[in-house]
């Protein structure tokens, strides 16, 4: 077949996709159904940078439960001042330990990943598991800091020290590694859905 | 140009979708970009069974919330045993109301848009605010009903009537109404992710 035939049939076909432009270095190749590579080239780019913020996001996560962690663990002052009187106040130290837990495992898995480029798990159980991971650890965080809210406003009433500083500390601590999860169950929702595992 | 010549031609090309299969009675057009009509099928039926499933989501949310509203509201019996003196009930009460009147709108809109077959707004801003609209009427009834159980289980400590039972009552009320957003949250994220607003 002739070269000057094939080009002649082409141009009469309908075009779904615009040619490639001309001069352009990378679009060698001038294939019918080639999607474009600075097409390929933005989607890596826009991947790597909700990997890279999803990492950051669950670093966020990571310190502010520590931060509850250390805080409500240590708030032991003697007498009614002790966090272990309240189930209010275990509660929110149990969710900022499964917290840390999780949120410090995702932070190493994604500095393993992007340190040496390879994948730990299979790419859709790795998706599944990071966003039913941040929506659940998320909802936890909220409903453990909104259980301790009431009771340190009524001691906070009658009396201001530093059992209810360091209470209402760790409380803000988990309503912000709350905030950090949901907008990373975000992130990872909107990656389950495209399909971009990467 | 010879039909014989094009075929030739296009025989030569490379073949990225696969030919429909010869002998279906609906795939009369042969056209070399058409998806197939059976995947847009296939398509809006799964499209079809989220709407109603969402739907059906946002009808169990309405009638929890109204309930938890009811109850709630009409848990006044005198001195101590009154909603009203509880900051957490009276939390309660407002995200009930709240819930009620978003979840209200929600189902309305929906049946208003499967008896005519017409959208009401335009596609991609009503997938936003139904996402998330769902997702944090989910977080504050979790917030709402998380906060009012501790209060709830130092009151059944010392004694369990009609009061305690009733607020229990609606803080369950509320937990149901909170999975069920949740889920329509996910059906909404999803939707929203895969930019079919159908």
């Amino acid at each position: 077949m002739s070269d000057a035939n094939a080009h002649k049939v082409i141009d009469a076909l309908p075009e779904p996709i615009p040619p490639p432009a001309a001069g352009n270095g990378e679009s060698q190749v001038r294939g019918i159904s080639s999607p474009g590579v600075s097409d390929i080239m933005r989607r890596w780019k826009r991947e790597d940078l909700l990997k890279r913020g999803c990492l950051v996001l669950h670093g966020l996560a990571l310190i502010f439960s520590l931060i509850a962690f250390i805080v409500m663990a240590s708030n032991t002052h003697g007498d009614w001042k002790d966090f272990d009187r309240y189930e209010e106040y275990r509660y929110v130290l149990a969710i900022a330990i499964l917290s840390s837990l999780y949120t410090g495992l995702q932070v190493l898995r994604q500095i393993h990943e992007l340190s040496t480029g390879k994948e730990s798990f299979s790419r859709p159980r790795l998706a599944l598991v990071g966003f039913f991971g941040d929506q659940v650890i998320a909802y936890l965080l909220l409903s453990a800091a909104s259980s301790a809210v009431p009771l340190t406003n009524r001691m906070r009433e009658n009396n201001d020290n530093i059992f209810t500083d360091s209470s209402v500390a760790a409380i803000s601590m988990e309503f912000l590694a709350f905030f950090a999860l949901a907008v990373s169950a975000l992130i990872s929702g909107h990656k389950l859905s495209n399909k971009s595992y990467i």
